[in-house]
């Protein structure tokens, strides 16, 4: 049988059990040019809470009510009609929230085996690029300018602060809690972390950036950013790459219009802010980064963590983790063993 | 006698004739390095607001109460105790809102009596250079592009769109008024004009841009803004010049924060923002931007309109009249007889 988990319900704030249904169906088999995936990791994507409102984001189309959870996968073929994949081939896959699915293969990458495949999903996938394309070519932080990344102990942030580091710059980060800004600063070596739940927080923000803000790489919006804008240095960029905290409708203070200020802001302050779908940006700089991202793995230079939770039917208790700041670096579902599978196709 | 205006109070809204005062004083004599200058023409610009208010804008410092008014001018040398400049040489300088002026010389750019000299205002001069850089490095039109500009009557909009077409662009204006959209599709050569008094004002710029909108150079702010966020395609640019709107005190609906909003936009479609101030612009640019508008000028490509006021006591009502969105053009103060110092050199 094929489990899956679709969309049962839309919610309004944080979704919750409710929101999820899991059902089983038959397998179903592959047609002429179709491959039959069997999930191994599915990724767990704050992108992912804005599929589920009724009104679509612009980048991508809205799941529908009884519809199948979208996401990334690592996947095997288990099954092939389709000359350019193998049964056995370990690809990378939009299979969704499922144990089987069926592909033409246009969405397909071939992995190979030498990496740890939950990584391309992460560090060596669209997280990484995420990080890297948003740092680099919208952020474009020189030698010495100060980086303020939030969500700093997340899957995207703590990319961004750490090929922030490579580069040369001095890096802040802001997260969720003393323990994960210790983790910040001790397994990801940002310079420091400021706990965005501290009383003081804006004030101690401010004294961890005494030159000022040069690159502040938004992934949460809300009372975070309202911090960080004094802070903001002239001609300050700032690549908007996620705003987790409007996800689950989640506003500022209640009854201020935070724009007026904000586009003044921009204007005195000559700041830079772009958008970024990392979906756009594929193609030959996919290639150029990974080249990158592996040399500075294999040079020690940045290390990527990886939260792994176990089962398909734990994916929404994972999502809503990660929408709560509880999970720390890349979350993973390990959807099947996939040991087991690669034993079989030898 | 020097007559001179000055900040008299702080406003709170729109300046009224009480915060102002004109006074009068002795001419000031130069002394070495100094020249004494008169003004002919002053410069009415809309950042002149901003430096009326206590808090200063970023990229310069407020007026004091008791100042004399800040502002760009075209002023003829008529004292020099400066070897570089002579009796009768007219300059670019920034003597403000008054008869005379003493300067150094550091801050002066020798004109020739070629062009209109207030044209060095306007055009050619700041407002030019702002439509120029604003326009052509942050809006980057596209042929076949739809380029909306604000403030579509005004200095600096009335030469964005011109340029525009220029460039290849469809350009939509947004003004206030029937009459002004008609000056901007008859005088300056839009392909379309919106009211923004026009009760369906949003209905009537979605049907004015079918193709959506590229690139929006941001004069106002306000309730034009949100509009127009709807409209703008992915990847748009939208270069922030101004927020005229906003400086006064007029804010958007009350009680509703649009910043989730517009933040959420920029990120799903990929916007750009950027802010612009001129003053960090000048340099080589400038000469390459006055070579190219000379030449459009030469070809009769673009055209310049000039409401010129007379008198410097009239200065203050001159700005009042250009925040109300009632000028049409640049906006010029003439304080001198011009023709009377040109004879008198010779």
């Amino acid at each position: 049988m094929n489990r899956r988990i679709v969309l049962a319900a839309r919610p309004n704030g944080l979704p919750e059990a409710r929101h999820f249904r899991l059902e089983a169906m038959e397998v179903p088999s592959p047609r002429g040019g179709q491959v039959l995936l069997q999930t191994i990791y599915l990724s767990v994507d704050p992108y992912m809470r804005e599929l589920m409102n009724e009104v679509p984001p612009v980048y991508a189309p809205s799941v529908g009510v009884g519809e199948t959870m979208v996401g990334g996968t690592v996947s095997r073929v288990v099954a092939s009609e389709n000359p350019k994949f193998a049964v056995g081939n370990l690809v990378l896959a939009n299979a969704g929230w499922q144990d089987y699915a069926i592909s033409d293969g246009t969405d397909l990458m071939l992995l190979d085996d030498t990496d740890h495949p939950s990584y391309a999903l992460g560090g060596l996938g669209m997280t990484g690029f995420t990080a890297y394309v948003g740092l680099l070519e919208i952020g474009r932080p020189q030698h010495g300018e100060t980086v303020v990344v939030s969500a700093a102990a997340g899957a995207v942030g703590s990319m961004v602060g750490q090929i922030a580091r490579i580069k040369g710059a001095r890096v802040v980060g802001i997260a969720g809690g003393a323990q994960k800004c210790q983790h910040v600063v001790n397994e990801f070596g940002f310079d420091d972390c400021i706990d965005r739940h501290d009383p003081k927080f804006a004030q101690r923000l401010a004294q961890a950036c005494p030159g000022g803000i040069d690159v502040y790489f938004e992934n949460v919006g809300g009372a975070v950013f309202d911090a960080v804008l004094p802070l903001l240095n002239i001609g300050a960029r700032v690549p908007v790459c996620g705003n987790i905290a409007h996800y689950n409708g989640a506003v500022g203070t209640a009854g201020v219009d935070r724009l007026p200020r904000v586009i003044s802001t921009i204007l005195q302050k000559r700041l830079r802010f772009q958008g970024l779908v990392i979906l756009d940006h594929y193609g030959a700089r996919f290639d150029v980064f990974r080249r990158e991202m592996r040399q500075w793995l294999d040079e020690d230079l940045l290390k990527l963590r990886e939260e792994r939770v176990s089962g398909l039917e734990n994916a929404p208790a994972a999502l809503v983790r990660l929408l709560t700041g509880g999970s720390r670096g890349k979350v993973v579902v390990q959807i099947s063993e996939e040991q087991l599978r690669t034993r079989q196709q030898h």
